[in-house]
């Protein structure tokens, strides 16, 4: 859900149809939101192309035209909820120091943020049942988001130990926020990031 | 799991059916194996307490009779998925020299045995999508599995501490069995423990 708790969307815009307002940058932008909120709330399997086009108020060849398939809706979907706020490429940075931290703080923040997590739940959920939405995230999200931090990082094996690194943080997110065990659903998020920060720096730079 | 691999049952009393291979030690574990294939083809859901009975060729009052309700059989064939070679109780050992390690390489072969595998696969993928599911493995399975290792553990937050070790093997396992993102899911399994281990040894035993 993206437009907060009732009150006016700062994106209403209207005119779903064939007008202006329908195509260009801000169709785009709608399309995507709209496609995050119908996987959070269907589920991959259930949701259309054009359950997200009328979501859009848009025709659903433009959703075609933006992002052609499903999967690379789905795919673009995932990665718009990992930059709810700042850049990957910010976290990352240009120094490897401090990567670990800034990696935990990072995901803990796209995690504790409900903007992102709805999205990112239903995506989980989907991948965890329906091999076609698990391909997707292996293929087009996993792939790149790792690919990513693992591009700059000087260890052998970097796309292996970001992957170790990534699986941490997976696994944070299920019990944390799916299975809700305690401590860990109510554990101060500060004190889980200084756990596993040296976690995380040690995948990532220690040869 | 409390009864070994098909010694007697403490808790046999009653005699709730007619036959007597029906009943008795051979009945509950027959009871347990057919509950393990039930969640794991049907899921939590669809799987019913009349439905394992009749797996198990015995009554469904001799189920209620072993289990009580859904949920405790559910916990029960959870349990017995993470104890299908060895018991935890020799994994965790008398020191924590080493814990780490064994916990690594524990995980990992319950995981790598197709047996425990498939099961538990079910179970995570019910719990994701079911909070009833998730329920149990938060209230049965977590709290006593979590609680088993953190008596060991001579740490502040111990089980806050067991759940961030746990945390990492079930994100191995979302990524290396259900997503089978790579390199991590075809990477030597004595690669993934020596680089967990010393987390997990971290956690477990460092203040």
């Amino acid at each position: 859900m993206t437009t907060g708790d009732g009150g006016p969307s700062p994106r209403r815009r209207g005119r779903p149809s064939r007008t202006e307002a329908a195509t260009g940058p801000d169709a785009r932008t709608r399309i995507l939101e709209s496609a995050r909120t119908e996987f959070a709330e269907r589920g991959y399997d259930k949701t259309s192309m054009r359950g997200i086009a009328k979501a859009a108020g848009v025709d659903a060849a433009l959703v075609h035209h933006y992002f052609g398939t499903k999967d690379e809706v789905f795919a673009a979907a995932v990665e718009v909820s990992f930059e709810p706020t700042l850049e990957l490429s910010d976290v990352l940075g240009s120094s490897t120091e401090g990567l670990g931290e800034r990696l935990a703080g990072y995901f803990i923040e796209v995690w504790e943020n409900p903007v992102s997590r709805a999205p990112l739940l239903a995506i989980m959920r989907s991948a965890m049942t329906h091999e076609a939405a698990a391909k997707v995230l292996r293929v087009f999200v996993l792939r790149r988001l790792l690919g990513r931090i693992a591009e700059q990082l000087d260890v052998p094996d970097a796309t292996f130990r970001a992957e170790l690194a990534a699986s941490h943080m997976v696994g944070i997110a299920v019990l944390r926020y799916v299975i809700q065990a305690e401590p860990l659903a109510s554990a101060d998020p500060e004190k889980i990031i200084a756990m596993v920060a040296p976690t995380l720096q040690r995948y990532l730079t220690e040869g």
